[in-house]
């Protein structure tokens, strides 16, 4: 029970990538070749549609290996990737397809169908971390950091919210309207990143669920350009957060 | 006309900084000891009640000079530093602490102070920048920042405004009601600070001022804090902007 089964396992450039199931639901772990002992761990999530080894995912975990020495995982969230479609998934799909094609809001379909998958998602990182915690390379007392934008921030920030193990977090490009609950009882560090010209979240509410964290320290990132349109270099800024916001709690870093 | 007249140069830790003159105007530059040749240029505006080499502005000189070998320089502004204060400014000093002591808004002191400071110093820069690409390590074809917050915001945004020659700046922490026109017909890349906690500048008023920018590439970072509370972070942010907007256009960099 809570425990990683390791799958299958490549090195590349200086990063060991490890693929494992934890309670049958399949996940990637990237550590940094050299072996870093209790170093940092970062959880991510993935987006809406997308899954555990999009090129986001693998592209971050490539800056917080190489940069920080850090090990980052991700699982497929629930109807994503490699786990499977439920009818309830293909009906909300179907819906948001249909709102798309139509020229309707997506924020009705996307914020309900986000929030059922997060009440699926929140317990299985709960449980991954358990998990990842019994590696003698993480171990249960090193810091916690999540990242996730979009549907990560969905499931993120509940998750965040319920887990005290977790003392940085990065969100982004989501509603207020099931989220900012949640996130008036998050008070670790948070950088929030939103689009200043998205076509799906308005500028209120992107600074209203930012508004709502409890965190004493939060920085929110605004760029121009629309929801797809988040600048890579965002991502570079996010790794600097976590490095000022995980490394000092860490003994020994690679 | 419009050329430097330099009064004094100390090297330190691989930083050259030079007192200078420009039509009477008192300033400082620093540069890189190995001599960069053709290196970027950021002219900087010191805050209300400073000057030229207040611990900000030399801090910041000095991530600019050593992370990206570039050319910074800052001038007094009027009623500042080294420069005489006319009655006009001691008039305005005076009513904003009583407005401070009385517990009123210092809002309508400050914006119409700094717009009068900055209709002074605006021509002021344009010389300063004139006498800059005179020198030979500058030259006339290099790229040019400009980096203000607070006052250096109210000054700065007249002066990019008018000036063809800054191709990306970082602001913050001022006013629309005097800005917001001006900012209007800028559209090169910025990065814009603000604080969501700021006693003195509404979260209205900041976001009014950054959405009043024309540039199709501007970034908006708001922190967690009170107005002096701006993190120290916020400076390498900036040097990163610089070096990513200025430095694909300099040939040859120390």
């Amino acid at each position: 029970m809570n425990t990683l089964h390791f799958t299958a396992e490549a090195t590349s450039n200086g990063i060991v990538e490890r693929d494992f199931t934890v309670n049958g639901i399949p996940g990637v772990l990237w550590s940094p070749e050299s072996g870093a002992d209790r170093a940092a761990l970062v959880l991510m999530g993935h987006g809406g549609g997308n899954h555990k080894k999009h090129p986001a995912m693998a592209g971050r975990a490539r800056l917080l290996v190489n940069g920080c020495g850090f090990h980052v995982a991700v699982i497929d969230a629930p109807g994503h990737g490699d786990r499977p479609h439920t009818e309830h998934d293909e009906a909300e799909i179907a819906a948001l397809f249909a709102a798309r094609a139509a020229g309707e809001p997506e924020s009705p379909i996307v914020v309900r169908y986000n929030d059922h998958l997060a009440k699926l998602a929140v317990p299985e990182y709960r449980a991954l971390l358990d998990a990842l915690q019994k590696l003698p390379a993480i171990g249960i007392d090193g810091p916690v950091g999540f990242w996730g934008i979009n549907m990560g921030t969905a499931i993120g920030v509940p998750f965040v919210a319920a887990e005290p193990r977790i003392t940085a977090a990065v969100f982004g490009q989501h509603w207020p309207d099931v989220l900012a609950e949640k996130a008036k009882h998050i008070t670790v560090p948070i950088e929030f990143d939103l689009q200043w010209d998205d076509e799906h979240i308005s500028r209120e509410e992107g600074l209203a669920l930012f508004d709502a964290f409890a965190s004493t320290e939060k920085s929110l990132h605004v760029n121009s350009g629309k929801h797809k349109e988040l600048p890579r270099f965002e991502a570079d800024s996010a790794v600097r957060f976590f490095a000022r916001h995980l490394v000092s709690a860490v003994t020994s870093l690679a």
